[in-house]
């Protein structure tokens, strides 16, 4: 495959590349999620990862964002791309545990409570208009948003929120063996309350609103991100795997205009995400990013290519960039290994 | 006098209205700030304010941020030309007591504490080099930045950062009867702890270094406008009073570029103040502003030319890009009246 999908028709004069970092509580149930060293340590990897790539290195701690195997962050990718083409990345924070070490255009939102046994945000429609605003603020100032994400566990929350629009979804994992069975049954319990909540108020028998799934079974991220989308006025590509195709699916049942998205040939040929049959029903336009990360030189980076990490933290999407930017292949994976083997 | 002092030399096509927000403790001493209905209750002013600015009402609590006396707050000026104008604020967290309603660019610091006791900003340094990488952030999409700042009580710290850096300055006040007396009792406090700190790294017999004399006496805006005033590459303003000019004595302090200064003629004319000695001694560019408050139909807004109020958050540098962006001094006026007129 080249390294990009499709020829976008984005010829930016101004792009911004913006990552919303949220938490949800369900990445410290263990095994939900594998974007930390342990789950306990997984909250802490929107605030790691945001300052790898604002300085180049984790000061803030003694220790990485690695997966529990060692393998290195995406956020790797995300800091050599920012480089290569000298930009500085904008972070949203959505509703984290941690107080973020770099600054991040905050909406003062919660992280995400365990849907399973309460409303995950209770706040998610206030947070939508909050993402709403910051949305309005960026059109001024950019011809091309590319909106990243960094939610640990947030696979299991886009699903619930998928499920609870009516799409017959599976999501990918960091995970190299994605753990379907433990994600199904939470799901399962959340479908049971979005049911129970249509009786609350939500439109029995049909996909419900949008933003009442995301209080009930979704994360902060999502209600940020799908006000960011309803609101921009320039051209707007979601730079992620299932997380951002639940944030597509939110805004299409919204009604409002469905941005493009991108992510790694490795979410697409996850056989347990379903990527593209999602995408299609759907209807978004997505963009495919293959990095050939097997042939980059990087044990670590190799294994992306059988299925671990896979991409996360817009890394897809600031690979996109910097070819719509006019870059080459080779200047792209050459920043990318220089940045990983100094990190 | 005309609306405007000068004629700037700006054209700008992507100008940015930022206004930093913070919060000193010194402004819940009672007398020190007028800048709220209560001595406690001034700490909450920039959140209000801010939400003013945006909404163009305040939701989250039942009373307006006015003075006292019941004068208007400036945030009404400020909001009436982002209306007029068409613009969304960015405003900027540099450290408040209270978590804001509406989004803003945080760097994530802490309220400044009471300088006569204690380090003023612990990690003054730190907060500087936050404000520089907003600076880089908004360097890339924006020709023009317009900085505001709402810090209650910062005139204060203002004059104890001004003395510090050996500039014999006085300050203004948004009382009427500028509790000059106070300022200067607890500005000797706060001078003693700066020659004490010169035993202890800052150099002695001279101005010491301008960012541990915020850390002394300051609060967090001033190491945070410092900052971004280092980084802009654009076009720059600093819009307010002599807490500005502290912002451009530290800036010159520490050999970068001097910014130009926009202020109201109720600042210029307060024999307190001394703006335009200190200006000249700074050697700071300022731009004033006559919107003839007095004619404009409204007993509150009237009252800042009678010495009350004066400025704030931004509402000089307001109108002073209002004007630069073609508007007329008529429609100027006509919107402050209505938006006051509403609130």
């Amino acid at each position: 495959m080249p390294f990009l999908s499709g020829t976008p028709p984005f010829r930016p004069e101004h792009p911004v590349f913006a990552i919303v970092l949220g938490n949800t509580l369900l990445s410290t149930v263990p095994g939900v999620s594998g974007a930390g060293i342990s789950p306990e340590k997984t909250v802490l990897t929107p605030v790691l990862d945001s300052e790898l790539i604002t300085h180049g290195a984790i000061r803030s701690r003694k220790w990485k964002p690695n997966t529990p195997t060692g393998c290195p962050t995406p956020a790797v990718i995300t800091r050599a791309m920012m480089v290569l083409l000298g930009m500085e990345p904008l972070f949203i924070n959505a509703g984290l545990t941690t107080r973020p070490v770099i600054p991040c255009l905050d909406v003062y939102g919660e992280p995400g409570r365990d849907p399973r046994d309460d409303d995950a945000v209770p706040r998610a429609r206030d947070l939508y208009a909050r993402g709403e605003q910051v949305g309005r603020f960026l059109s001024r100032f950019s011809d091309l948003l590319v909106l990243g994400e960094c939610v640990p566990g947030g696979t299991t929350t886009a699903l619930c929120v998928l499920r609870g629009l009516g799409i017959p979804a599976s999501v990918s994992s960091s995970f190299v063996n994605n753990p379907v069975a433990l994600k199904e049954a939470i799901c399962a319990r959340v479908q049971e309350r979005i049911r129970a909540g249509a009786a609350d108020g939500i439109r029995a028998g049909g996909p419900g609103d949008p933003l009442d799934i995301i209080r009930i079974g979704g994360d902060p991220m999502l209600a940020v991100a799908a006000g960011i989308v309803s609101s921009f006025k320039g051209d707007m590509v979601l730079a992620g795997g299932t997380q951002m195709l639940a944030v597509a699916a939110v805004v299409r049942g919204l009604g409002k205009k469905l941005p493009s998205l991108v992510t790694t040939v490795y979410v697409r040929d996850d056989p347990s995400a379903g990527f593209t049959t999602t995408a299609e029903m759907i209807g978004a336009r997505v963009y495919y990013v293959d990095p050939d990360l097997a042939a980059i030189g990087h044990k670590g980076l190799a294994r992306y290519c059988e299925g671990e990490v896979k991409e996360g933290i817009g890394a897809g999407g600031a690979m996109f960039l910097a070819r719509i930017m006019g870059k080459s292949d080779r200047e792209i994976r050459d920043t990318i290994l220089a940045t990983v083997s100094a990190y």
